[in-house]
């Protein structure tokens, strides 16, 4: 029965659940420079000797690793953290050994008798040694110490002499660790830059940018909505498909079946005569005009986002080039998207189980890097959740490893274990089902399980009130308060949020039909020409909340968000903190549109001292008012006429002279 | 930027979260033979395609998997399940797979227009037919069906060919899985017999078996006692090790530095001139005098487990044989065990970090051999938490390979992680911390953790009100109903559990001094001689609740447990049922050994049925007395002086004639 062989009996550590950690270290967990990733771990050994545990990390091209002291935190868990300065990736894990030195201390300190205390000192004198051994640079001190240990005749003055903390200090720094045990996975991080974790997104169809007397719009007649855009706030412009549109099976207007003569058709059928999806539609302009363009935005402070939508129209070149890429039927036409009984017949989807998988991935990273090489940097990724986990997986993997900056957002609205697993892979970004959770209930339980659940560690939400696929009834019926009470929630639950606009700022509201989702008159198969200087326009409302955003590190960050009680369920309360605490932001949403509703909210002792302390001061950042609180539980009414949301910073050197100034 | 290889872009399958799984697969579960293991992965694949799943399962030397079928049980989760049937390990694992035939029938089922249904019979009648080609037995009548799906002039009725039960079955009997996704671990069980989960253990120091004029009981004056043990039922008698005491610092009674010449010794000081840990007390009897007491109390229903101690006492041969295995001080003394400033100075531990650190494991697993020879199955390890982990983790592998019903039991009372590995890594029960937790919430939240937490798949707790070392409070103050009390809980919280005897049923409860756990004049140094026969002990009390734990199986597994609201923190009350729901117990007990309590408890409605439905009885299977209760809420009232506690079988037939002799 002897021969399983055990390679080193005196590694006598146990390393077990280090986190974060995602499916057994198979993904990477993410984070954006500056950020620290606090590591934990158990570690123990058997019986009663000192453990000593170290974080270690390294950028993944670093030469070597770079060690951080993990300190106990009790029931066998240690902690230790990181801060990772650069984008790409990182690698970690986590090392312990026994601690002889330490072991032997521990015990003297405990010791009584003079005899055992003499004889001890001999033995950690031995250990002094050893640790001299290990250190040339301070082996003469050493040795020196622990002849003084082992030829001292008071044991009681030996025994100080042993205790030294410098002494220990410096034994601690040249550890015995051939028999360490290091945690059989290498961790990774992902560290992208900050706008992964923080931005203002704004979509819209540059066709729409109709200038004067054009009939669609062109990357010169963005150019000019670029100031209004950028004085909103925004970070991000997100563009629809800017490619050729396919002639064949175009839809008309409201998605009809047959398109008329002047009908532009949905800009995600690409490809047509033209060309496909490394092209720029005609009456866009020229690859030549969306470089200005985005030049011309990034002087505005914002960033151009593409689509990434991997299907095609009829016409694209690629279907008569790589027949084989398309799923044919026996009837010797291509097979269309459907979900029967409804039909796409404008949209041939890859066929992905193709003898050529290998050509058609290529090619749709070959696509990706096309806009890469013009310099597009993020991308939003059309339905990611109808192509193949692992085409995802090594896109984004080749891309991030070259160009780390590169950020994607997957669109992928569909089942949960399917969107968390694309996060998983490597996207970015997410949209959410922020847009279907109304009810005070709903928004907990959902903002709860994604700033404190397991997926935090991967999965970044970004929040849309709207999209051109997406008219809730909570917008459809909620008139002007629900739209401003949606976006003040996005805007705050989510470090990362978007509209489509100009129909959010509007306030479109009218469905194709009554029960749909989908606009009347939608954009997706029309030009629409907006009046953006319509004085109900909330473009100033958003252009405030986009500056609290900005003014209010709380807001750039999700993992600190905490729901407080309120006894009314119409009222939601919730707030955030930066990393250090010195930023206290506090939301009250009221999420009913048509009624003014008042309740008690009730503040945990972190936000609002023990009970009986001096009052704080709660900063409407939206209005400018100001309110001084008392105690845990303070009132609030809100008319959502007015406005349906506090957006509070809570204040605390309420009646220092020094802040005086402050609070005029 | 696109050399990361994909070995296979269309294994479109994703397997995630197979449960159970004990960190990644590093460790077995834990089961006993026909048990089933239930199997649940998160399995799903890009789109709208439909997936099929199934559980692959196999001895570890079984020539290949057998699979079973797993069944789709919402949010992309499934499930599926084996039962195993033999004691060793068995091995599991999931595949999956995209099924293009049930992704088309599910397709057609919704297709609407006649024209599309009949290019998809077509489509259809292509995957039948590849189909044959994979079915060779059934290939003849698949090609019928395929040839009669693409002639059908009439759609509709070809759809109804198409969707036949019995094509669907036949075709899905032969699946494409080429391309399907085989789980990356294999996870394993392993598989105990019925005894590593169900048993009532009874220690006992042999050396008090003293029978007529004896000074020292023997091996035949145990057989005397074996009967008057087996009568109360219990299945295992563990015995503290039966080797020769070191007489180098023998402990005297009470503990005390120096030993009379009458006193025996801790047995736990392992070895002297006549011995060590392969050799049996002289004063006990012969090895042959052992073997003669296993095969008596194998006639009794009791089998033998001995005690592993690995350590010596300093006499102990293995010193002066092995002077490297152990450690050795400057003033030439071996280094007893201490916890300063407590000594133990009878007691030699092995140096684990010897450089022979192999010669001392090959040996202390020849220890274990040995016994195994003598055909020893259970062995109780005392302080396994003192000795390196891969020692155990080789030692148990290496004993159930050849000897799969061998049975370890982890006497590691130590911290929560420490306990949890041992369990992990191999030991097949552990005691628990049971002996502390008294009040309601304690034994609640504990036996919750330890029942519904993750580590019931591996940690089977053994449950022990008292033991040579532990003489809780609660039994140094309760009086006969702690005593009771403590040993239902005990008894039916466990499906195994154990007691310290004589001093258990003989209510030994002084300690050795105030605030000690130590029993006064504890056997452990000093032979004691028991009054069996005194009329207040609880050998009937205990033989009665053993026969309920044999004839109720619900109180032979653990994870049924769930417990009961009651009005009276005084009161707890708990069921368990087994697999088949057909045994349900339900047990209450009053944890106040000072007064009668009394309040009301409410079940759940699977065990009462719904508000208002016909009454059912609860028959106290320790005093016989039978109640009618109806709905949720019924009142009990327990006098700790007439027994602390009621341990019902809840029967459901209540009022149908059939049934009527039955309660009679």
């Amino acid at each position: 029965m002897a021969d399983i062989v055990h390679p080193e009996g005196r590694r006598r550590v146990v390393i077990e659940e280090v986190t974060p950690q995602v499916d057994g270290g198979r993904f990477p967990v993410k984070r954006t420079v500056g950020e620290t990733v606090v590591v934990e771990a158990d570690a123990f050994a058997d019986g009663h000797d000192a453990v000593r545990c170290v974080l270690r990390f390294r950028k993944e091209d670093a030469p070597g690793w770079t060690e951080a002291p993990m300190q106990a935190v009790g029931n066998d868990r240690w902690r230790g953290e990181f801060t990772v300065t650069e984008m790409g990736e990182y690698r970690y894990t986590v090392a312990a050994w026994v601690d002889r030195f330490l072991t032997w201390r521990g015990d003297l300190e405990r010791r009584e008798d003079p005899e055992d205390i003499g004889l001890a000192l001999k033995i950690g004198a031995a250990l002094v040694e050893a640790a001299a051994d290990r250190a040339p640079s301070q082996a003469a001190a050493l040795r020196r110490c622990a002849e003084a240990m082992r030829d001292d005749r008071d044991p009681l003055h030996g025994r100080r002499l042993a205790l030294d903390e410098e002494l220990g200090a410096l034994v601690a720094r040249f550890p015995d660790r051939r028999f360490e045990t290091i945690f059989d996975r290498e961790l990774r991080v992902t560290v992208d830059r900050e706008r992964a974790r923080f931005g203002a997104w704004y979509e819209m169809f540059p066709r729409s940018c109709v200038s004067g007397g054009q009939d669609h719009g062109d990357f010169r007649s963005c150019e000019e909505q670029l100031a209004y855009i950028a004085g909103m706030g925004f970070d991000v412009l997100y563009l629809p498909p800017i490619h050729p549109v396919g002639l064949v099976n175009r839809k008309g207007r409201n998605n009809t079946l047959t398109a008329g003569p002047d009908d532009p058709g949905s800009p995600w059928a690409v490809g047509a005569a033209a060309g496909g999806h490394k092209a720029v539609h005609p009456q866009l302009g020229t690859l030549e005009d969306f470089r200005r363009f985005m030049e011309r935005a990034r002087e505005h402070g914002l960033e151009i986002a593409l689509d990434v939508a991997f299907q095609c129209a009829p016409d694209h070149p690629y279907v008569k080039a790589h027949p084989r890429w398309f799923r044919w039927r026996p009837d010797g036409s291509v097979q269309y998207a459907e979900n029967p009984p409804k039909k796409y017949q404008d949209i041939y989807p890859f066929d992905f189980e193709t003898e050529d998988w290998g050509g058609v991935w290529e090619e749709l990273k070959d696509i990706v890097r096309f806009w890469l090489r013009e310099g597009v940097r993020i991308f939003r990724v059309d339905n990611p959740h109808t192509k193949p986990f692992g085409l995802w997986e090594s896109l984004i993997a080749e891309v991030k490893r070259d160009c780390p900056e590169a950020i994607f957002l997957s669109e992928a609205f569909t089942r949960p274990k399917v969107m968390l697993r694309l996060a998983k892979l490597g996207f970015t970004q997410s949209y959410t089902y922020f847009a279907w959770r109304n009810t005070r209930r709903e928004l907990e339980a959902y903002f709860t399980e994604l700033s404190r659940g397991a997926c935090r560690e991967y999965f970044r939400p970004n929040l849309w009130p709207n999209t051109p696929d997406i008219l809730t009834e909570y917008l459809q019926f909620g008139g002007r308060p629900a739209f401003m009470a949606r976006l003040v929630l996005a805007a705050t639950l989510g470090a990362s949020y978007g509209i489509y606009g100009p129909a959010f700022e509007l306030m479109e509201s009218a469905p194709r039909e009554p029960g749909s989702e989908e606009y009347l008159d939608s954009e997706k198969y029309e030009i629409r020409r907006w009046d953006l200087d319509r004085p109900d326009s909330l473009k100033d409302f958003i252009a405030r909340v986009n500056r609290v955003r900005r003014e209010n590190a709380a807001l750039q960050f999700d993992h600190s968000l905490r729901f407080h009680a309120v006894d009314n369920e119409a009222l939601i309360c919730y707030s955030k903190a930066d990393l250090a605490l010195s930023n206290i932001v506090l939301v009250v949403v009221n999420l009913d549109p048509h009624h003014v509703q008042s309740g008690w909210i009730e503040l945990p002792p972190e936000l609002a001292g023990k009970e009986g302390e001096r009052p704080y001061q709660v900063h409407d950042l939206l209005s400018g008012a100001r309110y001084l609180w008392q105690g845990r539980r303070n009132f609030v009414q809100i008319d959502p006429r007015a406005a349906p949301a506090h957006v509070f910073r809570v204040r605390w050197r309420v009646r220092t002279e020094r802040d005086f100034d402050y609070f005029m």
